[in-house]
């Protein structure tokens, strides 16, 4: 490491010292998304994530509590531009907006790493509660709730009619992408994604 | 087993041995139920079943080429009372025969025994796509197209709009109930199908 200027005072070492945590965080959440696209997710460990990483084991229980943890924090900083917000655009046009989101998830499903990824944690989550509480709190409840905050928004610009829930209203735009995805019923592409806005605004307008 | 009148003539020997065979396919499907609940899945097998139900496992190759065939067959018999139509009913109301189907699918998916299996089965198919092509070729699909067919009806009698595609409103009524449940981000009752119906429906409206 080359030393940089602000190493140079004592009231600068704060500041070095989140660099290097935010430089191993970003060693570690990289090194699990490696060691699983090699080895798969039953198989990864932490001590396998520490050692390709080059940080100790308590490095990463500092920070995350279990497997599952570290990898959905790996998948949220691959997912996202600005390393793990989910925000939704709001550029004024809900259809817009919505069809960029999901589009873009029917492009990360589909992505083959995230897909053989993905996949090796639902089949994890249908045994293990703990994993599928880290997926809900860390992944798939964020979004929903992002989505359901922009399609409120689409309400009050009057876009949605008044009486919309807004929360069931994601998931009918989330759950039919994740039931042809998963249950493989069909092909999941931007075509779909499209069919299916277009009948959920329908049952959104305002009459 | 007793002979019966039939089996004194031989013009009769094909009604008992069809009803030979309904036993021993009934027996067969019976014992893959049980063995599923006792040991799972992935450690079911083929000279299990036949063992159990008091077969050869000639028998069960001649009628299904996979466990997973089997599997879904027997999940199948349970399902249905008339062993294997998955018809809607006609009532001439589409949103109550809709509400029957969805929360039928809800009691269905959440009753324990059941839950295990397709849990088992949905993880299974995560890699697995010849079981996968199983289960959407058995189970969904003719659930999805059962369904696709009474909103058709339904356009017809003018209880939906003419606009409208059957086979992707069926998606938006289970893929919200699936998604649930597979990835585990809520309750899984009546009042969710319900309120998905609702959404639905909203936007099939004929206008």
């Amino acid at each position: 490491m080359t030393p940089t200027p602000e190493t140079s005072t004592s009231g600068a070492r704060e500041p070095d010292a989140s660099r290097r945590s935010d430089r191993a965080r970003r060693a570690i959440l990289s090194a699990t998304r490696e060691l699983i696209s090699d080895v798969g997710y039953a198989r990864l460990s932490i001590e396998g994530i520490a050692s390709a990483a080059g940080v100790g084991k308590q490095t990463i229980y500092r920070w995350w509590r279990s497997k599952a943890a570290v990898v959905f924090d790996a998948i949220l900083e691959a997912n996202s531009q600005d390393g793990g917000s989910v925000a939704l655009p709001d550029t004024g046009d809900l259809e817009s907006d919505l069809r960029a989101v999901l589009r873009g998830t029917v492009a990360a499903l589909t992505e083959p790493a995230t897909d053989r990824l993905q996949r090796a944690i639902t089949a994890e989550i249908q045994a293990d509660l703990v994993v599928a509480d880290e997926l809900v709190h860390r992944l798939l409840r964020p979004q929903l709730d992002a989505t359901a905050a922009r399609i409120t928004a689409g309400v009050q610009a009057g876009q949605a009619g008044e009486s919309v829930n807004p929360q069931l209203a994601a998931e009918l735009l989330f759950g039919p992408l994740f039931h042809r995805w998963l249950l493989r019923t069909g092909p999941l592409d931007d075509e779909f994604a499209d069919g299916v806005l277009a009948m959920v605004l329908a049952g959104l307008r305002p009459r």
